[in-house]
């Protein structure tokens, strides 16, 4: 999908805010979820998104999810660093398929970076829902 | 670096804000600065960072700040879309060295890619200075 189109209200993470479809979810307030993501590139690989917001991408929404979308993904940052230990964390946000996206709900990837241990390619496999699980409530553990 | 350590004024990002160092400027407010990438990755590839937060990392910098910094990606992305229009746009930000961060100012990347052309390693090679003059001019004749 390019950078043009329409929201879709059928896209996976919509459904996963409205409960139709599981998710190891490890934050939510007012206005952002956290959850694991289903396909990990690495371990500990965590996604937030904005629960208001109806955009495909960070081209398309407003000032002020955004700005709350960022404290968001800050906090859950901080918390995947006391929850993990890893030696780096890269923050990354796809806009359009060409970039790498394949949903279209904004979203804000957060990858814990190990030396010497490889990112995988996204969509390699899925993760054991209780190996998910268990991440989640690590880092959970870990929201300050 | 670790992702513990002490903020650095003598920095690459702090000198070019402090003009010390020569950088092809796209965008300048109050609380950000967007400037090209001199070793990029691909071609417009681009930077923002904070101007006033002494910040290493996205895990280090103030609410406010961050809150600015988001809205001047946001407004970077949209002209970097508008000049340049590639297919899908990566926005990437790098904490630790495990990461591939390399300066230890708080950076946002923003990555124009087109179907079919990779994006090279960082620090391949310093682009040639009038090039990313003109991208610079392009791309900030798009700032809206």
């Amino acid at each position: 999908m390019s950078l043009d189109g329409t929201y879709d209200d059928a896209n996976i993470f919509a459904r996963i805010l409205r409960r139709e479809i599981p998710s190891a979810r490890v934050f939510e307030d007012e206005h952002v979820l956290a959850f694991m993501d289903a396909f990990p590139q690495v371990k500990g690989h965590t996604l937030v998104i904005p629960k208001h917001a109806k955009a495909r991408n960070l081209l398309e929404i407003e000032p002020e999810p955004l700005q709350h979308l960022i404290l968001g993904v800050q906090r859950v940052t901080r918390a995947v660093r006391a929850a993990l230990k890893p030696d780096g964390i890269v923050v990354t946000q796809f806009n359009g398929q060409s970039a790498g996206q394949t949903i279209y709900h904004l979203h804000f990837h957060i990858l814990p970076r190990w030396d010497g241990v490889a990112v995988g390619r996204h969509g390699q496999g899925q993760a054991d829902p209780a190996e998910l699980a268990a991440l989640a409530e690590q880092i959970a553990a870990q929201i300050t």
